[in-house]
C-alpha cells in the first residue's frame, strides 16, 4: 500500500510500506476512506520535534472495516468506522472515567500512521465508533473531523466548562481552534470571541457560530477580551495553539474562577507558578479523549447539524501529501484532506 | 494598641501601633478575640518574600465589633464575628461567583496587619460572619482557624474536587494541609493519605480523618501513592505547600482526569507545559475564597461536628509573636494562636 513518511524535516513522501495484518487477535484493518494532515504533524515537519530516522505518519482516519481478529466482538468487515489518535479498551478505569486517551492499554495511532491506504487499528471494539451504515460521500469530510480535530477542539470546550451564558474566547484560528468555536456554540455558549487575523479563519469562525472576532493577539488580545468582558475576562478560553505566548493570552483572558481548556499539544511551555496560582482559573487539558465524544459527534453529524468537515479547505490525493504539508505549514490551507 | 511588626527577617516585634478608626463608611473596627501566625508569615519571615519597610503582620481574626460606619447595614457593634484574609464586597460579579478572593474591591487583611489587640475590617458586611451568639471560650479556636487555614483547606479539597468514593492524597503536613484532610473526610472522601513525616502531624491527620499516613517524598511518594491506586495515581490531591517540589509531587500523584487542588502560595515554582499537558489532571488553586465556606463552617463548628482549632499546638500572649515565628519556623508548632 501507500503511506506518507517523514524522512527529515520538510521531507514528506508517499511511498510503498507493507500492508497492515492483525496482530493482536482485537486488532482491526481498514481500507482508508479519507484521511488528513494534522496541525500537530507540523511539529515534526518543522523539526521542534525529532523524529528517530524516516516516520509513518498521520493519525486520523475513516474508512471500511476489511478484517478483524478473533477477540473483536462488536466491529464488523463491511462497517464504516471512526476512531481518535489513541487506540484504546474501553474498559479500563480511565476509560470508564472518559479518559481513554489515557487508557491504561492506549496504542498512540501516530506510531502507525493512517496517511495511507489500509491503517491496523488496535483494539478495535475499544477504538471504533461505526456509522448506523455507509454515509453518504458529502458527511466523510465531517466524520473525519471527529477523528481529531472537532472531538480535540470539543474536549477544549468540555475542558474550559463552556454553557450556557458564558463569554468564550478561543485562542488559536487552527482547525482545532475552529472547532473549538463550533463546540461552544453548541454546547450553549452566549458569545464566542475567536482570536484571529486571517480573513478566511475568522469567516469559517463566524460560520461555525462566534459572535465577535478580536484580531489583537498577545497583552493587547488579554486588553481587548478584559474591555469585551467589564474587566474580568472570558469565562471560558479554549487554548488550541500550545506555544508559551498562547498559554499565557489564554490564562490571561480568564477571569478569576473561570476555566481555560488548553488542547494545543504544549511545546517549550513553562507556566509560571505564581502568575497561576493568583490568577484563580482552572486549568485543564491535554491530548483529548476524542472517544469520549465520538457517539455524540458522528450521531450530530448523521443529523446535519453540524459541519466541521469545512475545516478542510484543500482536498489532494494521497500522493500528494507533501503539498498538503507544505500548504499548511504556509497557512495557505486551515486543513488538508487527503484521498488514499 | 500593640501589635505585631516585622522589622526584618527573622526580625518581629510587638510594639505600640495606632489605634484602627473607621475610615471608610463600609468598615467596621473590632476587638481580636484571638489571632495567630500563618504559614504564609513564614514567608517574609525567612527572607523569601521582601517587605518594604516595617510590615504589619497577620490576617487571621475573630473578635467582636466595636464600631461600625455609617453604610454598614448587617454587622452590628457587639457581634461576634469571623471573617477572611481577603476583604470582599460580596456583591461584586466574581464574588457573587464564589471568588470572593478575587473581590474587584478586595482589601488584603495582610496588609492591615491582625496580629494586633484591634483592626479595622473593610467591607464589613461582605466580609464579616457573625456567630449566633458570643461562642463559648473552647470553641474560639477553631473558629479563628476558618478565618484562613480551615477556609483554606477547603477550598483545596474542593478545588481537588474531593467526594464520595474518592482518593485523596494530601502533600504538606502544616496547619493547611491538615485542615485539607478533615475537608476532605467532610466531603465524603473514602480514602484519605497523609504525606508527613512527623509524628504528631501524622496523629492529628489521623484524628482529621487520614486513612493512611504515607511518609515518603519526591519521587518516591509518587512512587507508593501510585502503589496504593492500582498503579493510577489518587483521583484528587491537596497541594498546600507552594514550592517546586511540592506542586510536581502533587500532579505526578494525580491520575489523568484528576484533580489538583493548590493552596500552597506558590513560590518559585514552574509547571513544564508538556508534563502537565500529558497529564491530563485538572488544576485549580490560588488564594482561598474563605468567604464562601464560611457560613457553612462556622455552623460545623457551632454544632461541634469539626475540631479544626486542635491545629494550634502553641497558644501564646501577643507580646510573645516572636517566640510563636520562631516556634513555627523551627517547626516546633503546627500553629501558633496569640491572645491580645
Amino acid at each position: 500500500m501507500l503511506g506518507a513518511v517523514l524522512h527529515a524535516p520538510g521531507d514528506v513522501r508517499v511511498e510503498e510500506r507493507a500492508d497492515p495484518a492483525i496482530i493482536e487477535p482485537t486488532d482491526a484493518v481498514i481500507r482508508l476512506s479519507a484521511t488528513c494532515v494534522c496541525g500537530s504533524d507540523l511539529w515534526p515537519y518543522r523539526g521542534v520535534e525529532k523524529p528517530d530516522g524516516p516516520a509513518p505518519m498521520g493519525h486520523e482516519y475513516v474508512g471500511v472495516v476489511e478484517e478483524v481478529g478473533a477477540d473483536v466482538r462488536t466491529i464488523r468487515p463491511g462497517q464504516f468506522v471512526i476512531g481518535s489518535f489513541w487506540a484504546s479498551d474501553g474498559t479500563c478505569e480511565l476509560c470508564r472515567a472518559g479518559y481513554q486517551s489515557s487508557c491504561v492499554h492506549r496504542v498512540l495511532m501516530g506510531t502507525i500512521g493512517t496517511q495511507s491506504q489500509l491503517a491496523r487499528i488496535p483494539l478495535a471494539d475499544g477504538t471504533l465508533v461505526a456509522t448506523p451504515e455507509p454515509p453518504p460521500a458529502d458527511l466523510v469530510p465531517s466524520l473525519l473531523a471527529a477523528s481529531d480535530v472537532l472531538g480535540t477542539g470539543w474536549f477544549g470546550a468540555v475542558a474550559a466548562d463552556v454553557g450556557p451564558g458564558k463569554t468564550v474566547a478561543v485562542v488559536g484560528d487552527g482547525a482545532v481552534g475552529l472547532c473549538g468555536v463550533l463546540a461552544a456554540r453548541q454546547l450553549g455558549a452566549e458569545r464566542i470571541i475567536a482570536m484571529s487575523r486571517h480573513a478566511p479563519r475568522q469567516e469559517l469562525a463566524r460560520a461555525f457560530g462566534a459572535t465577535d472576532v478580536v484580531t489583537e493577539r498577545g497583552a493587547d488580545g488579554v486588553a481587548k477580551i478584559k474591555e469585551m468582558t467589564g474587566g474580568l475576562g472570558a469565562h471560558s478560553v479554549i487554548e488550541a495553539v500550545g506555544t508559551q505566548e498562547s498559554m499565557a493570552q489564554a490564562i490571561r483572558s480568564t477571569r478569576p474562577g473561570g476555566h481555560v481548556g488548553f488542547v494545543g499539544v504544549a511545546h517549550g511551555v513553562e507556566l509560571p507558578g505564581e502568575e497561576l496560582f493568583f490568577s484563580q482559573v482552572h486549568l485543564h487539558g491535554g491530548p483529548a479523549p476524542v472517544r469520549r465524544f465520538l457517539p455524540e459527534l458522528v450521531d450530530l453529524i448523521w443529523r446535519r447539524e453540524i459541519d466541521p468537515g469545512r475545516v478542510f479547505d484543500l482536498t489532494l490525493p494521497l500522493a500528494e501529501a507533501a503539498e498538503g504539508y507544505r500548504a499548511m505549514d504556509e497557512r495557505r490551507a486551515i486543513k488538508v484532506l487527503l484521498t488514499p
